[in-house]
């Protein structure tokens, strides 16, 4: 089964196209779980790792019944070193026993055999002196920058079709200054920058559609470019979409009507901070002991508002 | 001090413009590493370990009085988890105890405190519970990647300028499909996308330009295209520029001729496999035992080859 297939299964177990971020900010971590391995393990590393892993499990465990997937950030567990990175691994072990599918977002790229490395790295299996086995961090999907063009995206497609994994290429990114670079109008094609890399999307996933239509290559588009999104969702027919920039980042549920196929299908919807730090709106405790249940309840919230409009 | 003027300093002393790269990859490094360490500790991620971090102060002793920087690369690292994460860590901090840059070769990219992370991660500073400390991978210059605009570089080029850090910018990559992105002509200053990010590379280095003329803020630009690398070298008067695919992908000497300035700066040049695995080609060995010999001898040939084109 290819991973958009994966996707669309946990997808319509849930009735969820959300994907929580796990995104940990040791500052923003309620104070209760800080004290507590503070108190158990000194300002260490090991302090950090095993806050960020409760932490991490606590959302977890209130979420997944309501989302197919979490996208943990790579860069807050870098860092911290291997303290963060062992966190990393464990969350989405733990994020597998639950049932969830991982997108590791790290935004990787490179060429030719360290491409590979990557690919193998964060989809696919290690060379054990001799031995394939699966490599410590290996998710389901992860999300890549094509900046480098198609040799530089091969490595990661032939691990997706080998082991059902996916990639999620940067198209139209979330931020301010992403029409920087991605904006420009093409002299040949007369079309965006982010429309040629749709049209690359579309191509290098081409020969790997799955059953329900949708290819292991997707595209990442911010829900903050409402009109993009709707014109990208065309340009490619056969790529999800994964979406960040819901919610803290300005976009709303509104923003995403052009994501979504005929069946309610083809996009995924990010949401990191809103949901694991929604306990910092409710100020219900003093040291963010209800972190868990607000989380649930902004996905439930967030659910029903983008059920509402695909 | 900043990065540039650091890195010229050592390009100085040890009269070399030439950056090792540390690609551990575990079935090229010399059998008999891998035979002591599995014998030690079995086919496991802990022999992984040992091997790529004894391999790797291998070259470095080697090569530490030649050369003013090494360049490891993140992937094949990650790889193995946080075992060859922690071979990572320990490989910088022994190159930076023998006096070497390290510049770490990521290609990270993301916008807003995703990116100031990143930058942290491996440049500057992690919050432990409320104190500033240097992050665990903290390197001398990082390579990222330009796609997401403005807002993704921002955040680098703050903690550059607060702990005299670099980054290199991906321009003109070395790989034979860069252009399917890069050399697309935009319709408005009917110039190369790789053309326009170095113009963007150039102003996003002037407000931190150092005593040598050069900024902190640098650029990729690939041996392997080396009139692109005359023209950018032109475009970027104030950017260093880092070159990889010398050797293995093809790139000579000669083909760096327009990659330095008056004064013979303005670049690094990288070579990996041709260093690390030069042993392969003298075959003096049946373990490899040769391998720092031959990676010495690699690099006092490729000083004299690039230092009479400069």
């Amino acid at each position: 089964m290819n991973f958009a297939d994966r996707l669309i299964a946990g997808i319509r177990a849930k009735n969820s196209v959300i994907c929580v971020g796990l995104d940990p900010r040791l500052d923003r971590i309620p104070l209760f779980l800080r004290e507590k391995h503070v108190q158990a393990e000194g300002k260490t590393l090991e302090a950090v790792y095993h806050t960020f892993l409760e932490f991490n499990k606590g959302i977890i465990d209130a979420v997944a019944d309501l989302v197919p997937a979490i996208k943990p950030q790579l860069a807050f567990y870098e860092l911290y070193g291997t303290a963060g990175l062992r966190a990393y691994e464990e969350t989405c072990r733990y994020a597998h026993s639950k049932g969830l599918l991982v997108i590791a977002d790290g935004k990787r790229n490179d060429i030719d055999s360290t491409a590979e490395a990557y690919a193998e790295a964060h989809l696919g299996h290690m060379d054990l002196f001799g031995e394939q086995v699966p490599a410590p961090f290996a998710a389901d999907a992860l999300t890549v920058n094509g900046y480098l063009g198609h040799d530089g995206i091969l490595p990661f497609t032939k691990v997706c079709a080998r082991d059902g994994k996916g990639i999620f290429v940067l198209v139209k990114t979330s931020n301010r200054s992403s029409g920087d670079l991605q904006d420009r109008m093409t002299v040949d094609e007369k079309i965006s920058i982010a429309a040629l890399m749709a049209h690359f999307v579309e191509s290098w996933g081409s020969d790997e559609i799955g059953e329900n239509g949708y290819s292991s290559v997707g595209a990442v588009v911010g829900a903050t470019y409402p009109k993009e999104l709707t014109n990208l969702r065309a340009l490619m027919p056969n790529s999800f979409i994964l979406i960040p920039g819901y919610g803290a980042q300005g976009g709303s549920a509104e923003d995403l009507r052009g994501a979504f196929d005929s069946d309610g299908l083809g996009a995924i919807v990010n949401n990191s901070r809103g949901v694991t730090y929604a306990y910092e709106k409710t100020g219900a405790t003093a040291g963010g002991e209800d972190y868990a249940e607000a989380a649930r309840d902004a996905v439930l919230k967030m659910n029903e508002a983008v059920n509402g409009v695909r």
